[in-house]
């Protein structure tokens, strides 16, 4: 029997340890930006484990080795670790230390914490500095000791940058800089220091492929209110780009200068960083003479407030994915072709792929079946691929990026004829995410604030969700955006944002019946004004998805007369927006979806 | 023309003020234990300006006298304040400083700011201290200029302090202590210093009287893991409580030697004190070598968490209030009496006089005929008691304190026919009302996420109230108790407090129209356990107030067919509960008041 080769792997690390003088060493799943998704290049953690989640941390000792991950990856982490001499600690459940735990209960006199501080988020390493300061032990954060013994580690892709024009992105980049330097006078900042790819992406009005389904370039900016610097791979700039960002006031430098850079800032200047996002190496460049400002990225707020071209611009997006999924679903409900998980997902993309402007899939989508819809994170895989059956529930999140914006809907399908448990299920989710939709409510309020207008109905049912209500959406960026969200609990030490007019946040409530089926209803929701009147300024939302919900599952007489209302008037939308984009038959079948649906006889 | 005796206190002020080198005098309205209501011998800033609103502060400078006050006391402080040469600074209003805005403008090098320390909370007089140091200026804070003029300066009140026997706390003072000694343990305390007058009369199960509508005492109480001593005047302590005390573990000091003694504790103690609940002498008369742990009291938890008998009495004082209310009600919907706000007032306290256990009111009742109600804190005076006329809105807020709890209500009442309008606000104050005491939500939701169920129904209608939703109420103390509360904004740096059963708290949506009427519907609701499953444990209320709401304001087709459902069953608890004991022609009228009412035709 050949050796596994995650031992051959851990062995190769140890004797780094020993090399180096390390005794606990730390591998998290991150990236140099702190981004939720990575490129292959930085599964140093995969690598060193065998395991393939998105998320996840292993500690390597001299002794033992361990791997912390979440309730979504148990199963996949116990089959994925098995004879690697990993152990498996389940996150969140009882007894079970955390990763800091296990790390301070491994420390003592002289022993070392290492990792490399460049994939390590600043507020986390700064956890386990302070834990080997309290033990009297150290700290090194320099070595990569992964990437010394991985020889055939994927390159970081050489994706194609390019400039995301003016009738796209409504602002130029200069526009913004001037926007970011009034938000560093406001603070007194002299220099940003800027690593969330994302934000830089939207600053720049740049966009690129280094990440999956995240259209974004590796690199970081560095400002002054004079200066903008863009640390990047030389190789992947064109001369076009360059001469696109010297019009704006951008330089370029390597993308590793920026830590050399940092290190010669002067005593007592103030440098505005987000601690939440850089990296542990990019913090600790900067001198101890200089004063960190830990706030927010001024670009955080400023590209998730939408302007009026992108506002625009989503709106057609958003057209173009109802009438894709809208195809998609009548392919579902009236073909007769076998259609399994896997397929019916790529029927979704094809469907999508025949948009103008199209640039793929925004997220990896969720095609699950039955009881695969009642595993929240589900993702189908050529062993768990199900036959699509014409009875039960067919649950499917996906969503695209277009040059007009980014989607991500969600919609369940009734695939045959359904139990009253399951339509009463379907409509009380249905009715929760009308409820949300249709909110009016007084500038102010936040996310927080609206969470429970959602959940009500469901909580009346004595039914939840374990997920959060709605996440902001980015613009040709990460499909996850903040700081805006619908939640229904506040975490610890978080200001919540308030809700804007400009900002998109989903609205997705569901309903998950373990081993039995999932129903999950998603529309994006574009927060725009209300009334304004002597009691504040009103907001309320306007729908962007415009895709029929299910009729096959919903009970009317479980409505109240209001929802009923909603809802009549948002299908009348659909088949007002979709409807003349379809052919003949499905245009009359769009049109028996979206009718008018009467009030029950309860009422 | 006599001199305004304003005048002759400013001056003989301004001479004891150079006396002691001060240039700046501030005077709080506070008392010395941070309270929200104070008794006539705390009344300084009203002594030294004539302005008799609850709140505001006074600044005085050798120049100048000011007087801050917020928007509710803006008329009443023009008139007070006239010939007084004081001048009013209306907070809130634009271009109008702060106090400490206004204190930091008078400071400079050498410059000395004043006041009693005693009634300055420690939160508070610690921006005063920093904003003396940044300018160079000094601090006094230990006399009582005030207090040296005022030559007639009424005593604090000698009130009797009588055992809340366990029939009613539910629990024996030495539990409580022990508990509260548990929490000191959490935090690894040595020293524990509670000023809150309502968390020592918890925890000792003592009441007095030595505040007007809050049953409390006043003193001040300081832990350790083994000593309890309670500083208190001595005068009022009879043997009987004293033989009390002392089986319970607790000492008694004189109420002053508390600064004393504290200033003895050993270098490196550790002291649990919840720096928004003490005055700053206090919070001085710590050692600097003490080492302070700054966190909410643990009793304020405690006794927001009603126990089994507590609840018990709760409900019982919750059945003499409504009967008593209901009383009132008939005699103001069939009575042909002329009544005005304040003989109304009268007569529901006589009502409630006939109530067995009573101990009077808890709070000065609201009783707002036609425009008045529309002003949110009106209280009627001999000048403005308007005649009660067969019209328009009445609207009642009141309350009363039994050995078996406190409440607090309030009904608006339609005096004769209404207009199509006033219907639909009166119905929508109710919906928001109903929306919130029949939610059912998860463990973990705060008054902050549940606060827009109450407040949609009047968004949808482009209406909303500028107060809170609800407040914590106390047990025969004061009727405004926190942590828990439903409010839609969370205060910067404020950790809202979770829903917890046992918890009791006011839902009070409201309407105000200027100048034409105000409507608010006010019930008490009980937090109670749900069912717990897969999901967690869900949580709902118990609805403690049981008075009929104005059927002659009501549109029932504007209401859903669950609001209605939810209004039927109410109603009909009501009935039961409070009919038995009215004589039978009230409780002919109340059958009528309750009866069911039918969905309307619109549906």
């Amino acid at each position: 029997m050949r050796e596994n080769p995650i031992c051959v792997r851990l062995a190769a690390l140890r004797e780094k340890m020993l090399e180096y003088g390390i005794d606990i060493y730390i591998v998290p799943s991150s990236d140099c930006h702190e981004s939720e998704y990575v490129s292959a290049h930085f599964r140093a953690r995969e690598y060193i484990t065998g395991f393939t989640g998105s998320a996840g941390t292993a500690v390597i000792t001299m002794e033992e080795a361990g791997l912390w991950t979440d309730g979504r990856y148990f199963l996949q982490a116990e089959g994925q670790l098995k004879r690697s001499g990993i152990r498996l600690y389940r996150m969140g459940e009882p007894d079970v230390p955390t990763v800091r735990e296990y790390v301070e209960s491994q420390l003592g006199q002289g022993k070392c914490i290492g990792f490399d501080g460049r994939v390590m988020g600043a507020s986390k390493a700064l956890e386990f500095e302070q834990a080997a300061r309290a033990q009297g032990a150290s700290l090194l954060a320099l070595e990569d000791l992964v990437g010394m013994i991985w020889t055939d580690r994927p390159d970081i892709p050489d994706a194609e940058i390019f400039v995301l024009e003016e009738c796209y992105s409504g602002e130029p980049a200069d526009n913004k800089i001037a926007r970011v330097r009034c938000a560093m006078e406001e603070q007194r900042a002299d220099v940003h220091v800027l690593a969330s790819l994302c934000d830089i992406s939207w600053l720049l009005n740049l966009r690129g492929g280094d990440i999956p389904c995240v259209p974004v370039v590796l690199s970081f900016l560095v400002m002054t209110l004079r200066t903008c610097v863009w640390y990047v791979r030389p190789s992947i700039v064109t001369d076009e780009i360059r001469n696109y960002l010297s019009k704006h006031g951008v330089e370029i430098r390597g993308y590793d200068e920026i830590y050399s850079d940092l290190k010669t800032l002067p005593a007592g200047t103030r440098v505005l960083v987000d601690r939440k996002n850089v990296n542990y190496r990019l913090l600790k460049s900067l001198p101890v003479s200089t004063v960190v400002i830990d706030q927010s990225n001024p670009t955080e707020i400023m590209k998730a407030v939408k302007n009026e071209t992108e506002i625009k611009n989503i709106r057609e997006a958003h057209r173009k994915e109802s009438i894709a999924f809208t195809r998609f679903l009548y392919r579902l409900k009236t073909g007769k072709a076998n259609l399994t998980e896997l397929s019916a997902a790529e029927y979704l993309d094809a469907c999508r792929a025949e948009q103008e402007h199209c640039l793929g899939q925004s997220f990896t989508p969720i095609c699950a079946y039955g009881a695969h819809g009642a595993i929240v994170h589900y993702s189908a895989t050529a062993e768990t691929d199900a036959p699509i059956l014409q009875e039960n529930f067919l649950l499917v999140d996906a969503g695209g990026h277009y040059l007009e914006g980014t989607t991500d809907t969600t919609r369940t399908i009734a695939m045959g004829s359904l139990s009253l448990k399951q339509k009463r299920m379907y409509t009380a989710v249905l009715r929760a995410n009308l409820r949300l939709a249709y909110a009016k409510f007084l500038k102010g309020a936040t996310g927080y604030s609206l969470d429970a207008l959602c959940r009500e109905p469901l909580w009346q049912l004595g039914v939840d969700f374990k997920h959060g209500t709605g996440h902001g959406v980015g613009y040709l960026l990460n499909v996850h955006e903040g700081p805006n969200a619908f939640r229904l609990r506040i975490p610890k030490g978080e200001e919540p944002a308030e809700l804007q007019p400009g900002m998109v946040t989903t609205d997705e409530p569901g309903v998950y019946i373990a081993g039995d089926y999932g129903i999950r209803l998603e529309n994006e929701l574009l927060c725009v004004e209300g009334p304004s009147n002597e009691y504040g300024q009103f907001l309320e939302f306007e729908i962007l998805t415009l895709i029929p919900f299910d009729r096959a599952a919903i009970l009317p007489e479980e409505m109240d007369s209001e929802e009923l209302r909603w809802l009549n008037a948002y299908h009348q939308r659909v088949y007002e927006t979709v409807g003349p984009y379809l052919p003949e038959e499905e245009r009359e079948w769009l049109k028996a979806c979206t009718a008018r649906l009467q009030l029950g006889k309860s009422e």
